[in-house]
């Protein structure tokens, strides 16, 4: 797809202003063959045009479709006799405008032929190392390592257009439209190996790809992959809705999907083009330690309050002494102050010196044009130090420094508009490397998976019957088949069966069956003295099948496990009560993650302090995850199992137990 | 001091690079008289040059000091002698380096002779209106009407260095430096009845203006005021105390004070100037309400997202059906997609259509250059199209877009590299009108005011006592001198009158005196069945002054308010337990503030769904909020009072109490 012999533009023209025009026009600088197809025309720009590709005589490896909408079925029947592997469908006015029925007469075709296809209503594809730009873009972007996956075509378009300001250039880019074939885990696939691809940027507003997180994952472990998501808000979904005819997918959902892929997750155009940068020039950043160079105490101030908001820190520089003997009297800290009469001397001599400073592991540096300041002399000395590690630069100001910022990104080393946007990037650069680090423990995850599929192979019968009641008694009895810790219950059916039970199990808590919002309908009776007079109450109110359980007390912290079923399952969890009401205050995965994950998710908690021993209340925190953990596994594996909602879970001082358990079956 | 006929130049020189030298020369603009003062030249760029002030033959408003600090003492002894009003200290080497007492000796000579001083260790100060610029600026600013006061001199070189690109211009700028003398009140006093200024930039790093939130505050209700602060972290704060020799105060205060003058707060320098920018240009923004058009769908979302997270509305366009007859069969939504192949007439059509909205407070414009877009003759219909609503772009793109953004700026139209810096320029320009419209309920704060200091004169005498005892018995019954609801109580020293006090209270808690942490250690009984025994068990342990309170037997929430005194006195009010202590969910204002300030406190905290019904706990949130509101304003009143800390305070269905109650005395 990114490296054919031979390319097709059917619907190729020679009239200005239109696609077909303009892709024809890019495609010129393709050093392959080239088979322009139009029936109305013999030759366009003086290549040969031909009525149909049926015409072609010779292999076509990709087609470019620029014809109306209309004519795009017939156009991938004759595509289909031809042979054409891949196409590339730019005509707009498919399910982006309603027109569902012409995508899946599309989709049909493509199926019978097996074609694979981008688009259709996309921006067309790019391989800038041979050449190929089958898009209409304005600008014909420059060779480089930076690969781009976009489901609008207009911000590519305006990236092509800001990478030459940054001088840095592309490698693979495509724009995926309406994605009736072609995802982005297929794209993802190609550019994970691909030597000309160091960095890679998705611009995303919904996701129907199911391999996406199995892939997106492999190669987040190679190459730093930067996102940045629209359509989070309640207005950005109405407009991303109306724009790709595609429903943006909770936001909740894509986050912990993001986080999990070990993605660079961006919030602005800003940040995302700000990363694109740091990565495509930079090498790695091994720890979170940065020094930063000053000739503005104010601007230091500035990067040392943004550091501290993106958990980078500032050590001490460790080559103090070199430093006061370039410096003289000066005050060694970090950000370093050099002040405001720096000469280009100054920067190098004490770049050098920190570029050797083992307490660092990457470099902000800051020039603001004051008076003796020489911006183009600080830049021209900035790019001959030998650097080591990440070094990134924040020039500011405006018309002193333009000539200084363009010879810095000429050379390769970002010159970012704030100090912040410097600081932001640094972080992102260790991110990557952290996220790089973290390692699965499969085996955990496949140990306890191997045993909750057998479980559930040998008693299939019985969670068939349970999972159908449904009923909290059922579900917990389900639950102990895995050995989770649920409260010891029976159900029993009169006042005598429910004096006998109370006498095995000590104190204990009775509620009715199949009755919602059990607490706030009175149909729980916690730890009655007289149990008799309680199972009467409640069964005549609910029913006379009641369930009585062995009543917890222990002092402890109330928890959540929720589960959901969508593109993907995505379970939670989170303190109960007023943390998850009034502050939703919970973390979210897809399952399976080790336990390691799992604890990760407890310390994002803001309470997550209530966990770790707090007004003496201890929670036994290995037990608790190794719970939740196992909870996740067999939310996994339950397909029959739409929605799961534990709630709460008492964690304490020894161990656990689920009291109270709800599922809504799938379909 | 922005007017001076005549100025003096201590410390001139025709010697390049020397401060001295770059100030004069930027002074030759100046139309007014110029004495260079130098006792080493007989004239300096053909212009006169005196040994001393005191040769000069004339009357001089405004004296320039650049010499050497140790020589600033001297210079200053012969300003005063010669009556200089008003002098600008540029030398560095005082405080900002430790050396505190050359800067006090100045401080006495200012004193001696009733100078007015700005810094010492500063850029120096600009009145561009009249072509004053006594700064080493490299960038002589343009006329315009943004006034700028900054704690750092690098921080308003980059900001004079950026303008230019901006096409704005400023009035006057000051650079404080270490703010021996002139504050920033004394800058935003003179800055607001100023006409050539419009809005107001503060960079900041600490405060030492007692004045300042008084005179801020009235200035803010005429002009906007941008802060940006730096030191908010830790790394920041050591930075920020190397830098100006002043300790960054604590973040906490900072904001509250921000909070309350009505300042549009930024947070990073970028959103700073951004800020500058739509301000300086764009008029009062009535509502929240923004209409955005755009050629890129994808854009459109960004900015939708943007837009929910600063609390800016879109709603549907009210002239949709004029817009349907211009976009023929496109879909009118807010993000209004024009399509990429929109042509500089369609931007107008469509323009000049949504400018008529009455559904609308102000526009986003977003442009990417796509195929058949031309950006430069899209700014030109924008700059021609008759604005009655502030309206601001974003022209996202490099390359293609330069020339139509500085088109733009040229004509008064903020162009901004990223819809979503689009978005928080119009949100804070929407901020500035919310802000000033917020009255201050001043006849309630008057009146509580007056009748508290009744109170306190009247019972002067007892007061001092209770506050000198100050334990929580004391200070409850301080308390309820000023009528605030605490529990019945009173001082036991027997079982007997235990047993007495319990008779007609009723159910009671038992508490020992002057002890701290009183429940982890054990101090207090709650709800005894034996109050004897109760008595028996605490006197014991902590001797034999009790207190015994009726036990308040109301299920409520719990809240905490505290106060704390430094450059002001500060109050806090927050939900208790984990919220105050896991969670850090505090709102904090310095008094006196009025109730409606209050409710909105409590508005902002994250658990304040809490007070609003939540599980069946009803709060009287009209005495809450009251009860809240005199607190502020008796501890406003109580100089002697350093630190208050009424926790918990819990509230209910029809009152309130405030449990428990520790003071720290003043000096």
């Amino acid at each position: 797809m990114f490296n054919p012999k031979a390319i097709a533009i059917i619907g190729a023209t020679p009239k200005e202003g239109k696609a077909g025009y303009s892709i024809l026009k890019n495609l010129l600088k393709f050093k392959g063959k080239l088979y322009p197809i139009n029936p109305k025309y013999s030759e366009i720009f003086g290549i040969k045009c031909y009525k149909s590709i049926l015409d072609v005589d010779d292999k076509i490896d990709l087609a470019i479709i620029v014809v109306p909408n209309v004519v795009v079925p017939q156009v991938l029947e004759e595509c289909g006799k031809k042979g054409v592997k891949y196409v590339v469908i730019i005509s707009a006015g498919f399910s982006e405008v309603g027109n569902v029925e012409l995508e899946n007469k599309v989709r049909g075709i493509l199926k019978k032929y097996n074609i694979r296809a981008i688009g259709p209503n996309c921006f067309g594809l790019i391989n800038a190392h041979i050449n190929l730009n089958a898009t209409f873009s304005k600008v014909f972007p420059e060779k480089g390592n930076i690969s781009l996956i976009s489901q609008s075509g207009a911000v590519i378009d305006a990236i092509l257009d800001i990478l030459p300001l940054l001088n840095i250039g592309v490698s693979k880019v495509v724009s995926l439209g309406n994605k009736i074939d072609i995802q982005e885990s297929d794209i993802l696939e190609i550019l994970k190996d691909d030597e000309e691809t160091r960095v890679i940027g998705i611009y995303l507003e919904s996701l129907k790809d199911k391999n996406f997180l199995k892939v997106a994952k492999e190669v987040a472990k190679k190459k730093p992959i930067i996102v940045l998501k629209a359509g989070k808000s309640e207005a950005g979904k109405r407009a991303a809705k109306s724009h790709t005819g595609a429903l943006a997918g909770e936001n909740e959902l894509y986050e912990a999907i993001f986080k999990q892929c070990g993605f660079i997750i961006t919030e602005t155009f800003e940040e995302f083009v700000d990363a694109l940068h740091v990565f495509s020039t930079q090498p790695e950043m091994r720890g979170n330690k940065v020094g930063i160079i000053t000739n503005a105490g104010g601007f230091g101030v500035l990067a040392a309050d943004a550091s501290e908001s993106y958990n980078l820190e500032l050590p001490e520089f460790s080559v103090k002494e070199e430093l006061k003997e370039v410096l003289k009297n000066a005050n060694i800290s970090n950000p370093l102050d050099i002040i405001g009469d720096a000469t280009p001397e100054r920067y190098e001599k004490v770049v050098k010196i920190v570029m050797k400073d083992k307490n660092m592991d990457g470099y902000l540096i800051i020039l603001t044009p004051q008076e003796m300041t020489k911006p183009l002399e600080v830049a021209e000395k900035l790019v001959r130090v030998e650097k080591v590690k990440p070094l990134v630069t924040s020039f500011i100001g405006g018309v002193s420094v333009k000539g200084a910022k363009s010879f810095l990104r000429k050379h390769g080393i970002p010159s970012y508009i704030t100090p912040e946007n410097g600081v932001k990037a640094l972080s992102n650069l260790y991110k990557f490397y952290k996220l790089k680090m973290r390692e699965e423990n499969e085996e955990e995850i496949k140990e306890i998976l191997e045993e909750f599929l057998n479980i559930k192979e040998e008693n299939k019968e019985e969670i068939r019957e349970l999972i159908k009641k449904g009923d909290e008694y059922s579900i917990k009895k389900l639950l102990s088949l895995y050995n989770f810790p649920v409260p010891r219950g029976y159900i029993v059916e009169s006042e005598e069966e429910a004096e006998e039970v109370a006498k095995k199990l000590g104190r204990v808590v009775l509620k009715a069956l199949n009755v919602y919002h059990k607490t706030d309908v009175g149909a729980v009776i916690i730890d009655p003295e007289d149990v008799r007079e309680a199972y009467k109450n409640l069964a005549e109110k609910f029913g006379n099948k009641i369930l009585i359980e062995e009543y917890i007390d222990e002092r402890g912290v109330e928890l959540i496990f929720g589960g959901k079923r969508s593109l993907y399952p995505l379970f939670l969890v989170g303190l109960g009560g007023i943390f998850t009401e009034v502050l939703k205050d919970v973390s979210l995965a897809i399952p399976p993650v080790d336990r390691n994950y799992i604890r990760e998710m407890l310390n994002e908690l803001k309470g997550s302090k209530l966990l770790k021993g707090y007004r003496g209340i201890e929670v036994d925190l290995d037990y608790l995850i190794d719970l939740l953990f196992k909870l996740s596994i067999f939310f996994y594996i339950h397909d029959e199992i739409r929605e799961i909602d534990l709630n709460p879970i008492l964690a304490y001082k020894d161990g656990a137990k689920i009291l109270d358990a709800k599922i809504v079956r799938g379909e």
